[in-house]
């Protein structure tokens, strides 16, 4: 597939705080040139929407896991077909607030489905498309459980999301460890952000790792 | 899996008339001794009527193939596990309306999509269950498309559905080779039942392969 557009993906367990950073990340990305567009998953299209309905209610206890990964997979499918493919072939810059590693990290490495399967999946839906850059935003699972379920509670949860932030400590850190695993075996894509750290902080250590990335790109 | 029960599947084009069978169907197994249940796919657990309802609603005209595939094969993950293999463990026969052959039909024969992913695929969801008996109406589809297209007509249409039924002539007559091709492959599954007949013709030979599948299964 020919594309000149740039792909980055945003990962982390829940209250990482990696969607606090997308506003700047934007930024930074626009001021080095590039025409962006945010995006996330599950839900980056009208019918993913409706996926990802499907998906975060918390209502929805008896999900079955292979039904759960294979929603993942179909709204990836979805947001790939007519959002992400088409954008990237424009030239545009795309930030997906996660992606395809959140699905071996949450569904393979914490739920414990098949990490052949889950990898032949992605080589199916995929089909040679991967991020240039992917910024683990990392912290100790308490940290961000604990940071999202207070913002939970101060949402009142009208969304009903909350099917993931419902899962035990456990879950959480088997999540940690999964993305920390994936980060080590593509040290050439990932990009590991402290995010246990006040937000300002946190977006200092970004920008320099987007510096860094954009610089590198400069000169290829 | 030990699993006593009888699980029989009912395939077809649109406008086959599996469905208006399908009483009949429960009231003979019924009479030779079985607890039954029907259930169809897509939708045949609570969530997958959220699923079904994503898939079937004509609005939806961008869905991706590759999307349309893994929901089909999300919602029949989630039926397995929640209504299929525990009616089939506590002894029931299960007469489900489209299961897997039909996937394989309509998003492998007629939308061309790999043979060979939907087979891997089916592999690790079905997990080695298969269907005791899959009852193919076959009918030319002119008159399957004609007959399905009148009903939706009669109906108003207020379910949505349609997605299929808007497809043309070209994409039916792949379906119905498709079906008849696994059918060929597996000629001791499968049992063809001419749909091009009314009603109550229709269900004598119905009967008559039932009647001949059950015989079969108490001298076993």
């Amino acid at each position: 597939m020919s594309r000149p557009g740039v792909f980055i993906t945003l990962e982390g367990i829940e209250g990482a705080g990696k969607t606090t950073q997308v506003g700047r990340i934007l930024e930074f990305m626009e001021s080095q040139g590039y025409e962006c567009i945010s995006t996330r998953e599950p839900g980056g299209t009208g019918i993913g929407a409706k996926i990802r309905a499907i998906l975060l209610n918390s209502e929805h206890v008896t999900l079955a896991p292979l039904a759960e990964l294979l929603l993942y997979e179909a709204d990836r499918a979805q947001h790939l077909a007519r959002l992400i493919k088409p954008a990237l072939e424009a030239g545009k810059c795309v930030v997906c607030d996660r992606f395809c590693d959140a699905t071996t990290a949450y569904q393979g490495y914490a739920r414990e489905l098949s990490l052949d399967f889950i990898n032949e999946l992605h080589a199916r839906i995929l089909d040679g498309l991967t991020p240039d850059l992917t910024l683990l935003f990392d912290l100790p699972a308490e940290i961000g459980l604990s940071r999202a379920k207070t913002r939970l509670h101060e949402q009142n949860n009208t969304s009903q999301e909350g099917r993931f932030e419902a899962e035990d400590l456990a879950f959480h850190r088997k999540v940690r460890q999964g993305y920390l695993t994936l980060a080590k075996a593509e040290p050439g894509r990932f990009a590991i952000v402290n995010a246990d750290a006040a937000p300002d902080r946190v977006w200092e250590e970004t920008k320099e790792l987007l510096a860094e990335f954009t610089a590198k790109r400069n000169l290829a």
